[in-house]
């Protein structure tokens, strides 16, 4: 099953992880946030395409959400004594991904070309391909201003309140052949549990991206999204704190409103703490499946993935059959967690 | 006494040092050959420059000739990993100082000023300056063809012949307000005992940088220089094998008869092994004193130091004499090794 998933950071970089696990090689492409891109200490930095990449290579350090695992800070540690900014904190090996993405990229080479050949060299399975290849940066308004998007994120630590976005370059970015022929081979799209406002949006706001998403649905392809709110709670991050100081709910049900409104959603996966919000979420138009969502472990990654594809699967038979008389397949049913079977198959 | 020390690496480095442990702080100028300088992963590096910083700072290795004592691996290993070239080995805190010059001089910092930022940064008590604030870059024409001059030396480990020796870029090259103060204010200069060819002959094809040494000699400062090549063998790199490809002496003498063409010297250091070269490079015009050279600890470093100084001042009360009346001043005696006090003190 051929699947494109979009992701921000750690949460889509685990689905992804989940899902390269339970796919064949090859099957899996994940197109990646680039708004939190940044140039620091004159490197090309791409934190989300490089958490993906990690992640899928297995050398992700498991718990910070960033870097390499086992990671030295030599080159940070001198960088401080020369009196150079360290708020931004970058290990050693994590350097040489971004040297090498610069050079390639100072000499033309395309931010998706570049990326191909990071997954190569690191071993990953799947595609990673950047959303778009040209530039695009988050800015977030706050109650302390204008701000870049990892200014607010890391060196304010996201203490001030958000009240508005911008993806600035936007208007001149453009969906990759790579990202388009990804689209147009998809047997399901996934939404990671990534953050709805800094890490889909900027995808989706990528001019022609969400037309191909519509066209590959008008095809039957199933888009399914998942909340990485659950109880009311970003899993990590300030997903909630941004939708509530932008006015919308701080809850799966404020996500899952998100991306109906983008056209983008045929299936949403709730937690079962939200289970509550189904027949909100219900009446937005989405079939719903709830399950347990937090990714854990390696188990629980592969777990979350099979119920997406699963429903996707399922939501899919279900829109061939409306196209061919009418008839519904049976709707899914939530995996066993103690098995990491779907009770449907 | 304020010095001005035209340096290339490492034996420009050493003589700096030695300079540096003999004069009050802050009366030494090392201006530094910027030839050797290249781009690599997207790094703005110079060798020559960071060379002459991490001696005068204490931290240089000491051995190799390059890089920083103690250093670490893991950048470069994970280039390597990523498949990237690496036969330029950059360690993890020298990589700190390339980003920090890179990130600088994209802004528009002048070089002149990113290496003053690092001094001040690194502790080092001497101005040290690059020989201009333009790109120029050493090439050679070589058995193998023409090679960046970086390609030569380290890639190719000197292997093939120099036939001819460009500077590119040296037409638009400019004496650095820097620089220029520097030597305006300078009463001696000191010629290093680096490679002639590739260190000190790009320093002297700065336009304009030639013309204020001849002001300065004019104003009765000395020159005094010393050779890298002692009995018909460079101390360190390929200056003997250039010279004789080049079809010159690849001598002290050559040396000599080199900075003499360049109207450059006053007095000329030659190791006492090159003892019997004294006529002929002295029939060349300058004085010749004949000492201990090779600088093997820090004390030899202090001590030919103090010979070129201690030469420059005797040679600059004669030409002072020479202007008032013409009476000689005595002249000097080389220095008592085993204490390291000018006999003629």
């Amino acid at each position: 099953m051929r699947v494109v998933c979009l992701a921000g950071g750690v949460g889509g970089a685990k689905l992804a992880d989940g899902l390269q696990q339970i796919l064949a090689p090859g099957e899996l492409t994940v197109v990646v946030n680039t708004g939190d891109d940044l140039e620091i200490h004159s490197l090309a930095v791409s934190p989300d395409v490089d958490t993906v990449l990690y992640t899928l290579a297995g050398i992700a350090e498991p718990t910070q959400g960033w870097g390499i695992a086992g990671e030295s800070w030599q080159v940070m540690g001198q960088l401080a004594r020369l009196g150079d900014e360290t708020w931004f904190r970058l290990g050693d090996r994590d350097i040489a991904t971004h040297l090498f993405r610069t050079d390639r990229q100072r000499r033309g080479v395309r931010p998706t070309e570049v990326t191909i050949e990071l997954a190569r060299s690191l071993g990953v399975q799947s595609r990673v391909l950047p959303m778009t290849d040209e530039p695009v940066r988050t800015r977030v308004r706050t109650t302390d201003g204008w701000l870049d998007f990892q200014e607010y994120f890391v060196r304010l630590r996201q203490e001030p309140s958000v009240l508005e976005v911008r993806f600035e370059g936007i208007e001149n970015a453009t969906v990759t052949p790579e990202v388009r022929d990804a689209l147009r081979a998809a047997e399901a799209i996934v939404v990671a549990p990534s953050n709805p406002i800094v890490s889909i949006a900027p995808i989706l706001a990528v001019p022609g991206l969400l037309a191909e998403i519509a066209t590959a649905r008008q095809r039957g392809v199933p888009a399914v999204g998942v909340s990485g709110i659950v109880g009311g709670k970003a899993l990590r991050g300030p997903a909630d704190r941004m939708m509530e100081s932008l006015g919308e709910d701080s809850t799966a049900l404020g996500v899952a409103r998100r991306y109906v409104a983008a056209g983008l959603l045929d299936v949403f996966v709730l937690d079962r703490v939200d289970e509550e919000l189904a027949a909100a979420v219900r009446a937005l138009g989405p079939e719903v499946v709830v399950t347990d969502t937090i990714m854990t472990d390696a188990g629980s990654r592969a777990l979350l993935a099979r119920e997406m594809l699963s429903a996707a699967a399922w939501q899919g038979a279900v829109r061939a059959e409306d196209r061919h008389a009418g008839g519904a397949a049976p709707r899914p049913q939530a995996a066993d967690p103690a098995t990491g079977e779907e009770a449907s198959r």
